[in-house]
């Protein structure tokens, strides 16, 4: 099944909002050196789902808070820095030619210029966060570490299940957590709820990213704007190549241990042996049991009265909808 | 003249205080991923002069601040782990494979695992620097900026001495006026006066950088820690290599504008040619108008009776003169 458009889910009062939170983002990454704004917002150009930034404001509004608020700004455009810093630094640890089917930063504009790039938005990200409540600012530096760990892990783990989860949680778990009780927080100041949003932004995190890796496998360089099977030729520890091992597959073994890449041939058989083995459907079930968790905390915060707006719950039932079907 | 050690210079309560600063620092760099602690503190056991927390501290205590408290001590460790993820990622930029005469994180753990414990850094910096004063805040901000600017100028520049003085106060003499207000500010949360100390800072940091890059030609690799004559290999906007090309100097024009990085051979000549042609005494020069403007600060301190503690005033005249002594 085709899934569909993320902006097509949303309501036009949210995709107003998020337009705000792209003028924030381009205000933000002003800078007195040229190419320090050209590198940011060609990466900002290339667009993108904008999940998180949407993550909060639905969050923020399913509690009752539908202002668009400069607080509100400042944690979405935020989170998008961080999110865009991270991709600008992976294309670099990956040495990715392309994001988003467009030549990525780190072709156009070198390793050097990018990585610069990349922290002068951790920085601008910094500046924006800083004005926030203390409970924001921990739980950004909570996710942000998060995301250092999980890139360390990605590149030092051991091909465990739960290695590959604590990646997915930590990769992107992370700031989905934090733009889901972010904007949870802003509308009830109320630490307990927050903090029962965040587990729906964990677990609907931890769910793209298995869909992300199943997707690796499953589609066309045109579906995903960039080259598929990145991560086998990469063995990463993605949750496809760790139940691919863990079934117990030689060719696994082989190919995830190798001290080189494997061969485009060897890639093409390993596509092959995962299709036919039914590991796509395991990674599928392990990622249908985070949607449920995401789905849960939902139906928990309705029978607690704390959602004050049934055409976000709506919206935010279709988000977690819209995940599962990236999973089929 | 061979500069004295800075350490030798402070009193015996500074050097309290930075052990304190060092404490606080392995405190902050704890991760539940061995490895980012691993590298974090092999950087931090290589040593270094530490000269930004001691021109905090000496700042704070001139005005009168003599409790290290835990606001002072957040600044000085937010700083320096600020420094020390700007060190991982030069060595990535610069490919460098020693640091302070030993291997360099980067040659040790890979560029992968190096970019990632840089990031790490300035996360655990942001989680310090964000619980102080909102002046503070934006001015950590503004010097991680600069930090960034500098590195691109640093990269893109047209060897103009505009620019290499540019790259002086961005890469260096930020973090350094960031020091020095800060810990002014923790002593009499005036910003008038803070700012005063934010002149003194960059000043100071100037004459360091341009120190730096005269060292980098007129030192043995002994000296050093690394290799000497690197600004010119790596055709870099150096101070001395600016104000060599803007003597008329054919050679530096070639050197300089070359594709290639140069031979042993033109490295060698470009060495004699620069310290026979003036261009030493013309870097000093300008390095001793740097440190004359941070002198002409204290004074005008203790003109207007802000000065405390004459003690302090003596070590902060001290490192003022050890700035200079380096020049020589």
């Amino acid at each position: 099944m085709k899934a569909p458009k993320l902006e097509s889910l949303l309501a036009p009062e949210v995709v107003s909002a998020l337009s705000r939170v792209d003028a924030h983002i381009t205000n933000s990454i002003a800078s007195d050196v040229p190419l320090l704004f050209e590198i940011s917002n060609y990466l900002n150009q290339l667009g993108g789902k904008r999940i998180r930034p949407a993550l909060t404001i639905l969050c923020s509004r399913l509690l009752g808070h539908k202002e668009v608020t400069e607080e509100l700004l400042n944690i979405c455009a935020g989170i998008e820095l961080i999110h865009m810093a991270t991709l600008l630094h992976d294309d670099i640890i990956d040495k990715a030619p392309t994001r988003r089917g467009k030549e990525s930063a780190y072709k156009k504009f070198g390793e050097t210029n990018t990585l610069i790039a990349g922290n002068f938005l951790f920085v601008k990200a910094f500046g924006l966060c800083a004005k926030l409540d203390k409970y924001i600012i921990e739980e950004t530096e909570k996710a942000c570490v998060d995301l250092t760990e999980g890139e360390i892990l990605e590149d030092i783990s051991n091909f465990s299940i739960e290695d590959s989860l604590a990646i997915c949680g930590k990769k992107t778990g992370a700031l989905f957590r934090l733009a889901a009780l972010s904007g949870g927080f802003v509308a009830c100041r109320d630490t307990t709820i927050a903090n029962k949003l965040s587990v729906f932004g964990q677990s609907l995190g931890i769910a793209f990213q298995i869909s992300d890796d199943i997707l690796d496998i499953t589609s066309t360089i045109e579906q995903l704007g960039k080259s598929p099977c990145t991560d086998l030729r990469e063995q990463k520890p993605s949750i496809v190549n760790c139940l691919w091992l863990k079934s117990g597959s030689e060719l696994a073994s082989s190919i995830l241990n190798m001290t080189v890449s494997p061969s485009e041939d060897l890639v093409q058989r390993a596509v092959s042996e995962i299709k036919v083995n039914g590991i796509i459907e395991e990674a599928r079930s392990l990622g249908n049991d985070y949607v449920k968790s995401a789905h849960q905390v939902i139906l928990s915060l309705e029978n607690d009265f704390y959602i004050k707006d049934q055409e976000t719950k709506k919206l935010v039932l279709s988000i977690i909808d819209f995940a599962a079907s990236r999973l089929n």
